[in-house]
């Protein structure tokens, strides 16, 4: 009983996570996640670190939760009849200005997972393996709907073509990615890699 | 007279820049970008600071020189009589050991751009835009024979398939590319793209 006591008091309500992942984010974008602490998270939520660390376990998980917690939806709740529809109404969910700050978010953490084995699991984990099981639907469906042949090549390299267009344009041309410019790669690349007409 | 005497002696020799650069490659698997100076370079190849900034004037330029003296070849130089065929000779001349050692050194440069405005410019410089160049020939070629439309829109987004198929496997599933693995990645995804059949 003792037991489910402490249990249920450790538990936080959804607008004080809400609130709390948005400090984290907060902290990311001030001072990257090298440099982010544990203590700093306590102190700009008034929190303890005891609570931090039973609740999250540690740094990369905590900070992996809160970008996915910024995400605004579920991939695989996608559902417009058309492959080519879902992949434009995923762009459509983020606008310009959210893209940018999420890329510039992106690109520090990707930078660090580089070299931070803890951050690159929990990136996969919590954000990537979500992320593509939910891609997995929306191919699913169009291969039932007989749009892509259940056989094409192009089906196991979608997460590297679509990495292809958000990295390269923010490395490379120091641009964010935009909407209008991921749709055109959707349309240029992705769906004629997938054998979908796109006229 | 003098002048010309000093920019003689001044000029070293390519036996002696294939040593150096070798030197510099050497230092940057073995300390990383940032920490590279350019007094271990002149210790390590026994020459003048002087000369060395004289020479590249400064260390962005000498770390991208010496990553592009390690190219084997120039792209435009391959000429098969097929896109496919100019693709797949582009990737076999290199073999899978030189390139997980130039895709780590790769790697660990792309990290420091991120943050490091000259290496980036010479990056693109040096690097990039000759690269770029040739593609762009060995695409033209593949217009001219009929084998690509010259409004194909996949046209002006290969630099980023490519990028996708090498970073997203270096970076997500850890693993180097390799010559098989990107050569599935140009059937299955680029040519495709491009309007090209691969059966």
């Amino acid at each position: 009983m003792a037991e489910v006591a402490t249990t249920r008091r450790s538990r936080i309500t959804p607008e004080r996570e809400a609130e709390l992942y948005e400090a984290v984010l907060e902290l990311l974008r001030e001072v990257g996640y090298d440099a982010l602490t544990m203590d700093a998270v306590a102190t700009r939520t008034r929190s303890s670190k005891a609570t931090l660390y039973r609740q999250w376990g540690g740094k990369a998980d905590l900070v992996v939760k809160a970008i996915r917690h910024g995400k605004p939806f579920s991939i695989e709740e996608i559902d417009t009849g058309s492959l080519r529809g879902d992949l434009h109404a995923m762009l459509a969910a983020e606008d310009d200005c959210t893209m940018e700050r999420n890329s510039a978010l992106m690109r520090g953490v990707a930078m660090v997972m580089h070299h931070n084995p803890d951050l690159r699991e929990a990136f996969r984990n919590q954000l990537l393996d979500p992320e593509m099981h939910g891609l997995r639907a929306v191919l699913q469906r169009a291969i039932e709907r007989g749009e892509v042949r259940p056989d094409c090549p192009a089906l196991e390299f979608l997460v590297h073509m679509m990495v292809g267009g958000f990295a390269t344009r923010a490395l490379l041309e120091e641009q964010p990615p935009t909407q209008a410019f991921l749709t055109s790669y959707v349309d240029a690349v992705v769906l004629p890699a997938l054998g979908v007409s796109t006229d």
